[in-house]
């Protein structure tokens, strides 16, 4: 028995996110689906970052165990030429028998792309969020800046209806970095992980800095505050993707 | 009575090209219709560059001429509104009485994006032509710079079976450029008009000098030579972007 690690890549827009689900198209089934008719018995696939419908990804990592004979090139390889168009494996190896996915991850970045300009974009529409209004990326990474560190998340977690509650809403954001590249405004987050929707509820609450509806020291508070209500609205998941995970 | 000019982008791949066709979506009668349904009047939309099936265009720049009253900006806004959302204007403009996106226009640039890597694109696919073999971008802008310059394109013209015959096939490339970033080769080239498919013909030739499959000097050759049968074969119309249009 081996076990295998593979780097993922995948458009969202067509998922219903990355964990299985009956009678859905999930990344998790269409990948274990693959795995199966190239090695010809049915895997269970491991996803470091469960990632809800439409959000993309191109540093998603999988594991699985198989008794398969062939290489991590073969297999990649052969894993592609069963894929749909809107998934890829971009890389294969190896890996120690007890590696997993999402348990032996010691961080994971994503990046959310906000188009901030007058009219929509055409190539990027499945990729970004559109916001007319200019945003003031300054005053939302000094935003941002406040949210850096060991804290309790609580105000940024999503409702867990039908999900795993976390055990605790404590997590460690290592690094948020909000500009601006021309029409495009960038956030990136890294953090050892991330509650559900987090990533997406504070963009909310930067969106509303970058509008200079709060202020960096307001959004301190929410977070001190703990109470979701008070932050802002969860941006929508077209502009987020799962950009990396790390391990030791 | 007066003329509007509007830089237009669009995703090619649902479009049967520029060009109004009978029974087809085209780009060209997408624009006339959220124009007439915007201004209330049919008219005629003129395209700087008539694109072929499957081809994109981020800087198109079309003209037509109306009575309406609407300011530059309340026309574009009104025709994003009804136009679909694999095309968007991005800019509106009144212009001179004289002004014709096609005939006025003094150069016209475009981009072509090959996926080099082992496996495809997954966020980029709808835009890139996938090439797995590493190619060499060296060799591939050191043959593209035998081509810059005024001369006859025979060699490089697609056929013209149904369109109106050029009547010359003499055209001057101001800039043709071959560089790597990363996974992607880009070919920019810049030229006072092309002829049909010249710009995915030159790109044909310019993987097989990628591949090495081709020397430089052998591609001034079949330059020289004006024969199209010797020419490379013709690239993906997916890769290409007409990116920009010069006006005086």
């Amino acid at each position: 028995m081996r076990t295998i690690r593979m780097t993922v890549a995948y458009d969202g827009t067509d998922f219903a996110g990355f964990q299985a689900q009956k009678g859905q198209r999930t990344v998790q089934e269409t990948l274990e689906g693959a795995v199966c008719q190239i090695t010809g018995a049915a895997t269970r696939v491991a996803g470091a970052g469960r990632t809800d419908a439409g959000v993309h990804a191109r540093g998603q990592v999988i594991s699985f165990r198989t008794t398969s004979p062939l290489g991590p090139l073969a297999l990649r390889r052969a894993t592609n030429a069963v894929l749909p168009p809107d998934v890829v494996v971009v890389d294969a190896a190896d890996a120690p028998a007890d590696f997993h996915a999402r348990f032996s991850a010691r961080a994971r970045s994503y990046r959310y792309t906000i188009w901030n300009a007058p009219e929509r974009a055409v190539a990027d529409r499945r990729f970004v969020y559109h916001w007319r209004s200019y945003l003031d990326d300054e005053a939302m990474d000094r935003t941002a800046q406040g949210l850096v560190g060991r804290h309790d998340f609580a105000a940024f977690s999503g409702s867990l209806r039908g999900r795993e509650r976390p055990t605790t809403t404590i997590r460690t954001v290592f690094r948020l970095q909000c500009w601006r590249d021309r029409h495009k405004v960038l956030i990136d987050a890294i953090a050892d992980a991330f509650l559900p929707r987090m990533v997406r509820n504070i963009v909310g609450s930067l969106l509303s800095a970058g509008m200079r509806q709060v202020s960096a020291d307001e959004v301190a508070a929410i977070l001190a505050g703990r109470d979701r209500r008070l932050a802002g609205a969860t941006a929508p998941a077209r502009g987020l993707c799962l950009t990396g995970v790390w391990y030791d």
